[in-house]
């Protein structure tokens, strides 16, 4: 059961005392990150919250070493103490493990990324003690590198795909490798001196999308993760969204042609088989089987061969993006009519590489496709987010857990 | 913007304290309407609230007129005061407004139903000033025949199918009736003497689930309301959503079968065009066009007649249920693997005529199409409430704005 469970059952959420004190850490922290230096009534006037509160969170973020004073401000000749991030203080990671690799990156207390690494994961390396080795060196990596020791690591988010129970740290279910109740958070522990917060990828690219992105303003939010799986970050009400067992957000494998393709999760028709890199290369090879873009068994350099394509006007590259535009466009229609958000951003690297003219046609065919007001009320953008937005994410949610720690002391 | 504003943007919902005091109010009075008579400090057990929160609370129902102190009982030699909801003092107006029916229900503030009336729309029946007409004679029936005041009505919940703007009363879009803008709050305002709540059918079938039947004990349910038109009423973390405009729940217009069947919302494919009684009709036609079961233009007498039809095992009807199963399943595992909620809940008329036949396909045909962690996550049921939800949930939605509106004084 969640801290909610005695807020069930109708119209008005509510939370506890010590939700509102956690929430109101974030929020506070988040408008340093964002305009430091800052006083503390500027604060108060950017987070709607009294001076006192602002004074009592920002004394518990100096006390815990993740705001410094940096100097003062002038007010009507009354000197205002302006804060800041401590960029020297502790260091927080993101871990993105794929499934062709992990990817660990060093960000400093306000995200700041300060340098990353990544292993190859080979196919025959699928066992847990192998992919706990990679993030271990990966960490090592970039802690030694950085010069940083383990102890001023505030907390690391770690990501691995299929079903996660973020609580106890479990690997509940990785299909790819068939991975099933693996305890990736104590198998971490026992070589990493830090703590760790294990959670699915989609959960990571909201909540990154949530404090740095596109839903920095907003409330209802989805974040598409378009790589070669494909799936939804959500948000509601400006909070993640993460369903009875944290496994929402499996929107490629929702049905959009009934009986179609089949799809590796044993249906058919699922939004993945047509708009996951694999679906896209299928495209391409329905249009033209000997399409020099192509390049067997490279998703990668096949779609990376489409970009170019694309930039260079080939016709069968606007086609492909055009036959991806036609399913996507409706798989994002239903996410509208269904969820009426007022932002659906499309993030990782198929968004990244097919860009802005796989956007405009997603946007001509949403338009076909979706109810009238609900359409006008969704804005369809592109993540503006810099790097890897999976492993910001997960470092993200390793600071949300530093951050909700504090209230124990 | 909602009183959310300020807590946007984490992954931990927030509330202000004006919030948590409504939804407190909201707890206390599920508490004493599901088990009066009840003490304060059996109200506090069941909420998991402090016993100084709950006797605030109770005092300011008690001084609202909405509880009484109906007897004590012994707790070793010392008397407790029982507490029940006064029967005997407001109700509250559910109105279900329909395209063929204003269906008005009096309830009292326990939300037990008292009388009601059905009057039927006729086609041409379609200016607003008609339909405010049958409401407020149907209004004016129920207070009539129960002997009871305007000035006893705490508040009138009504629903009109379409877009609605809850806020300011006013139905935005409703496409059957090409009404843009009407302001029916007003227009009603200026016939009846009681506070009028507007809003969409699909919010109050959520809301009467979430204080009287599946959504009672569950955090992030679905109820799809199965009748000419489908919908789906949402709720995440045990509060109402309503996304950016309010139009959330448009699940009946996502597309499950991409260029599929003509849907009257102008697109192909839709779900309801294959689950709405007129699709089920449809799939009847097909299978049967000289199907005695048929009755022309009446989709009603068509579906009692396969209901008739099933409950005498004839394979026509068999086969009807199992098509309408094959989409209706699909579209529901969609809701699964996007939403991962506790329960889906399948009502509203031809929920319930179709009945156990129609749900045992139906969950045969999702556990082929849902992801197997959020599939077991998931109980699929069928609505336990009695008469029209969509009424008793436009009485509690009035019920929740009285007890809103408490705070005020
Ligand atoms: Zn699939
Ligand atoms: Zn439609």
């Amino acid at each position: 059961m969640t801290a909610w469970a005695a807020g069930r059952g109708h119209s008005i959420a509510k939370g506890t005392s010590r939700d509102i004190r956690v929430a109101n850490r974030f929020e506070v922290m988040r408008v340093v990150i964002a305009q430091s230096p800052v006083s503390r009534r500027r604060i108060a006037t950017e987070t709607g919250l009294s001076i006192a509160t602002v004074g009592t969170v920002v004394g518990e973020l100096l006390a815990a070493g993740l705001l410094l004073e940096v100097g003062f401000e002038d007010s009507a000749g009354r000197p205002r103490a302006l804060m800041a991030v401590d960029h020297a203080g502790g260091v927080l990671l993101g871990v993105d493990v794929a499934e062709t690799y992990v990817r660990v990156d060093l960000f400093d207390a306000a995200l700041t990324f300060l340098d990353g690494v990544e292993e190859a994961l080979s196919p025959d390396e699928n066992r847990p003690g192998q992919v706990v080795g990679h993030i271990v060196s990966g960490v090592r990596t970039v802690l030694d590198r950085a010069g940083v020791p383990e102890r001023r690591v505030l907390g690391a988010g770690i990501t691995v795909p299929g079903q996660v129970d973020h609580r106890g740290g479990v690997s509940v279910f990785a299909p790819n490798w068939d991975w099933h109740d693996i305890p990736l958070g104590r198998l971490l522990a026992e070589r990493l001196g830090v703590p760790a917060h294990l959670d699915n990828p989609l959960r990571a690219a909201i909540v990154a999308e949530l404090w740095f992105g596109a839903g920095r303003r907003r409330e209802d939010v989805v974040v598409l993760n378009l790589g070669t799986g494909v799936g939804a970050g959500l948000a509601f009400r400006g909070t993640l969204y993460r369903g009875a067992t944290n496994s929402a957000g499996e929107w490629g494998h929702t049905t959009l042609v009934l009986d179609g393709r089949p799809c590796h999760c044993g249906g058919r028709g699922c939004v993945e088989a047509y708009v996951g890199a694999p679906g896209i290369v299928q495209h391409l090879r329905e249009l033209d089987p000997d399409s020099p873009m192509l390049h067997v068994n490279d998703q990668t350099a096949t779609i990376d061969a489409l970009t170019r394509g694309i930039e260079a006007g080939d016709p069968i590259a606007q086609k492909v993006v055009a036959e991806t535009a036609r399913y996507l466009g409706a798989a994002v229609a239903n996410l509208i009519n269904l969820l009426n958000p007022e932002a659906i951003v499309l993030s990782s690297w198929v968004a990244t590489r097919l860009g802005e003219p796989l956007l405009a046609e997603v946007q001509a065919v949403v338009a076909r496709h979706a109810l009238g007001r609900p359409f006008l009320a969704t804005e369809i953008v592109r993540s503006t987010l810099p790097g890897d937005s999976v492993s910001l994410g997960a470092a993200t949610l390793a600071l949300e857990r530093f951050l909700s720690d504090i209230a124990g002391r």
